[in-house]
């Protein structure tokens, strides 16, 4: 059965600019769900932040195995009780992939409990992408390592609690280098943190970032246990004296 | 030099119910602070809810090196400023101890990012905690295992991220088992959780639980690395064309 | 496609006590091999001990995805060189899942580095297996827990290295606690200790035993990074004045 | 009470070649052991390869608290025999710090159950090494990030198991990443290996190093739990029918 996958992209660069739309005519959402099927047998929808609910009712998340999260200068503007929505959902078992600039978005920082925050520059750096955990299932089809010619650089200290699993680490031009592909489990849900994709350059075209995030969306959308239940409970066995 | 200790604890019920004062005559923030200097060096203080700002004020703050909370029935009255103190202070480097029901308080749930939750009674179940990692220094001094005659139960699943370094599970008469001690690096700051202290209970006066706290202490209280610094940096390194 | 399986058996106690044999008339290795079929697609053969090279030549060992290995008291009569190909063979890619008394094998020890000792009794506990992490694959179709009338018991402390991911956690009547089922990376091949089944009970004709088994083979026989290249290499950037 | 410190190494580069030997001419154990006093309050003894039993007598690792190890080419010199007194003292205990080169030592590859290997070049890159873990008590007294002017690159993929704790990543001139500084818990023991420290390099000279392997080997002799009994065991809780 096809993975369910929503993906969600606050669409306000492209609209906004000429040279960013240039690359992602339709948004970098639809840039998304159209390049990760070349990888994967994919349902895909997509939602934006000007819907209402910014695309993400609750009927639209209960069929939502895999959410793909974009965002950057809007974060501000995604409301709090669609976050908590958002939350409860993949605590309850939905995947999460959190793109880029999303390390800011107001989900990612609910989840993780810390800021995200980390250094940054926009200078065209090149960045090469090493798998340093080559037994990981997002990893597959990958080589040792692969390169994009121009990103924004993002630069430890990472400020994320330390990765369940650590797949990718990112070397810079100007020295830096990055966490770049972090696996958590929260609750019942699988959230993956994937580091490319600044607006103004053409990463999410890239045949290696899409097939990441194909096998990112696959391992995230896998079965899982029984959603736990929680509160006063009986003993299973005699409490002596009770 | 000695590590300085702030012990905070909501004391309600101590106030409200005899057969809990006749236990926790000053209440149990006193009686962690008096217990834990007979396993350490340590320059302790208290704080309560009644106090202005919790008694946790920014100089307080400034100059506590580890913080350990005692909450249950007063977690909606704490105020989410001061909650929000706390969270930057521990990611500033302060280190955080949570007790018992203090699972269910907002700093833990925030530094977590999940619910928190847990299965409970109070039917007096005996606890028999085990070390798992015998090589972590929060072990030091507690045998293969300790127990505690009776004490109220709590039960996987527990809705935490999955600990950094996992030191106690606990078994329990009625049949469950709960990762009761657990640590975890957020920001600069360490945390733990030690899952005994009910307070109809004298958990607080066991030597092993006590031994166990002071050890945390000593365990988060120790050096870090810098502070990190973020945002637009420099590059170290020449980036070709620019 | 279908994962490739083998299932490994000593095939020892079978053979040599009535009351084992009644249990498992062709063997654990057979009762494991069948019984999996039922929860996945599954492609599989069995290799015993008294085969030529344990039944596991480079031909068998290339040709399998998974490698089960169950084994008690023959592990001393496993040829070094036998044990040797298997570890590069996991180290290459193929998953393993280890069994119950499995964890003294000179495989699991070989590749944990540790002496996988625990303690041990063989008095009828019932086993209660607790789910810790509702968000793994391997939890998939359990509910919170499920139950061994009787069994063997493993108790803490058990010597490996912390696991990368704790699935289950067990109870004994008799007072223990264990960690029961846990995964491991180790160079290209995903491993997965599960603690259940002693050979003098029928606990591999148990439902939730068989589906965990088939879920931790899904999991283990998943693709994968690139095999890694190691040793010499040429600088992919200019090092100054060289 | 000062942590009891053997610098070990093989002490063969150093006295075969001068332009080493002038580097480090009483061996590079002597300027660890010298050079690691000026940041804590060790007691310092080095032993080498030449010496009898390798200068790791039962006496000798009895009353050592930390291990530091550094190896190259004389990996394969080293007596099976002394290999797994360590390892057992490891497990019971002892610290253990590896550095550079010994990544391929006997005892390295014995604890971590995988090759170890990696990608390397000696062509003077310049190594940055990051802290990503500012949490961390070995992070101490460093900063972001400190330099090697000239280093021999050590690049991923890295062979070894997912450390417990990753605290450092290295960035290196030619493209390359690695991590630099992993902590383990073996047994009752705990492992840091660091990167740095190839021998035609003043490595162990610069400041920087020689403070972390200070606080390594503080973090290694910190106290632990008890040294856990294995094997048969009575139940602690009565079974019912028995």
């Amino acid at each position: 059965m096809a993975i369910r996958v929503t993906v969600w992209n606050e669409y306000l660069h492209e609209v906004e600019k000429e040279s960013i739309a240039a690359i992602y005519p339709k948004g970098i959402h639809t840039a998304i769900a159209d390049g990760i099927r070349n990888y994967g047998e994919f349902e895909t929808r997509t939602a934006t932040l000007a819907e209402p609910e910014h695309g993400l009712t609750d009927e639209v998340l209960e069929n939502t195995d895999v959410l793909i999260w974009w965002g950057h200068k809007g974060h501000a503007r995604v409301e709090d009780a669609i976050v908590d929505r958002v939350h409860q959902r993949v605590l309850a078992g939905m995947g999460l992939i959190v793109l880029h600039s999303g390390h800011f978005s107001k989900i990612f920082k609910k989840l993780m409990g810390t800021t995200c925050n980390l250094k940054w520059r926009e200078q065209g750096d090149k960045e090469r992408i090493w798998v340093v955990d080559p037994a990981h299932p997002i990893a597959e089809g990958i080589g040792a390592y692969f390169e994009l010619e121009h990103e924004e650089m993002y630069g430890e200290r990472f400020d994320i609690p330390a990765p369940d699993e650590l797949v990718f680490i990112s070397w810079f031009t100007g020295g830096e280098v990055f966490r770049s592909g972090c696996t958590y489990h929260r609750g019942r849900g699988k959230i993956f943190y994937f580091r490319p994709g600044h607006e103004t350059y053409p990463t999410y075209h890239n045949d290696n970032v899409l097939r990441v995030i194909a096998n990112a969306t696959r391992w995230a959308g896998q079965p899982q246990g029984a959603l736990p239940v929680f509160g006063k409970t009986a003993a299973l066995e005699p409490i002596p004296g009770k």
